[in-house]
């Protein structure tokens, strides 16, 4: 695709009623990794616009009774995500790490990644907090790990970080997280059509796509 | 295809070193159904031969903590996987009705499948049960419906299951249902290629033949 497509669409879904789809998704959860990396391109083939919004799984998983991630309460299901994972990045051309300890603890970029967003480099914060994170082992509750890709993105850290302290963004993550469970969302990544129609996991990206393609 | 292909593949499979790949399956379990139905046609594409393996999801469930389906135990999960699978069932062109109750109860149907493949008509068996219990709504733990499907398959119903009744079928089933644990199985469908590369799930069918066409 040529950056001048992308444009055209993404000036176009600014003004008219182009089709659009949510990818809700938590910085600790493995397979919103791949699928971060892979759904730009695949929108703009689709012709639909992405919008990034992280939440929080942990309220979602505790509601289910886990105080851990289900790959670590269910050791043979854990066991075969990290294999089908390695296979899933080597198939993409994607860098894989295990990060140590997982589940990372999130809450720091998924607050920072709101700033980003209404600093206007939202998505490429996001793609580099899962390659830190998934590509380089690296811990993203670390203010370091942050600062470095926010300076990487020509953004001034420290004041992104401490806006990412505030009440304001502390309140809308709390509140992204309910409309999360409000909607039906159980895990992640899960991409939501504008219909409401809900699409759960990395292997259902393409199919949601065309779900929103199809209905705008 | 043609059948003469599928003839000459499966003759090559009894005397050489054809490909292959064990197909892991629960009778009650939602997702095995559309695998179940789509498995013979891309298996003999990928000059795969395909082994069906019925077993029983319960003990690897109670293990885990659940005494039901986790699509029961979790609502929103559950609620999610049913829209998800008629919509699969519908993009396949597959009848779809939500068993009642679900899960059904597979314990006669496991067995007396292992008497269908000792009988030559084991992967027909396996498809026309879960046709009767995802494309039509019959219960099938009931030996009139089991009886029937035999029927139609040109075999003498009282015989086979009074077989599937026997210890050596009871003690087969229950032999199975380890070696599943053993090999790292958690849920159904899952593939497992000989060289114990384990795939899991409905989406990972094309992967696991691909895997199985490579390594042999």
């Amino acid at each position: 695709m040529g950056s001048g497509g992308l444009w055209q669409r993404q000036a176009a879904a600014l003004t008219s009623d182009m089709a659009s789809l949510d990818f809700w998704f938590d910085f600790a959860s493995t397979y919103s990794y791949p699928a971060a990396m892979r759904v730009a391109p695949l929108a703009c083939d689709a012709g639909v616009t992405v919008r990034f919004r992280p939440f929080l799984l942990g309220p979602i998983f505790k509601a289910q009774g886990w105080d851990n991630s289900p790959f670590n309460v269910y050791e043979a299901k854990g066991r075969y995500m990290w294999r089908d994972l390695e296979r899933l990045c080597e198939s993409q051309g994607l860098p894989f790490r295990k990060p140590d300890p997982f589940p990372q603890h999130s809450l720091l970029a998924a607050r920072t990644a709101l700033v980003a967003q209404d600093e206007g480099c939202g998505d490429d914060f996001c793609r580099a907090v899962f390659q830190a994170e998934f590509g380089e082992g690296k811990q993203i509750n670390d203010p370091s790990v942050i600062e470095s890709i926010l300076r990487r993105l020509n953004r001034d850290p420290q004041a992104l970080l401490a806006r990412a302290q505030s009440n304001e963004i502390k309140n809308r993550l709390r509140a992204d997280t309910e409309a999360a469970i409000r909607r039906g969302i159980f895990g992640a990544p899960t991409f939501i059509a504008p219909d409401g129609e809900l699409f759960w996991g990395n292997d259902r990206l393409e199919q949601a796509l065309a779900w929103a393609a199809r209905k705008s």
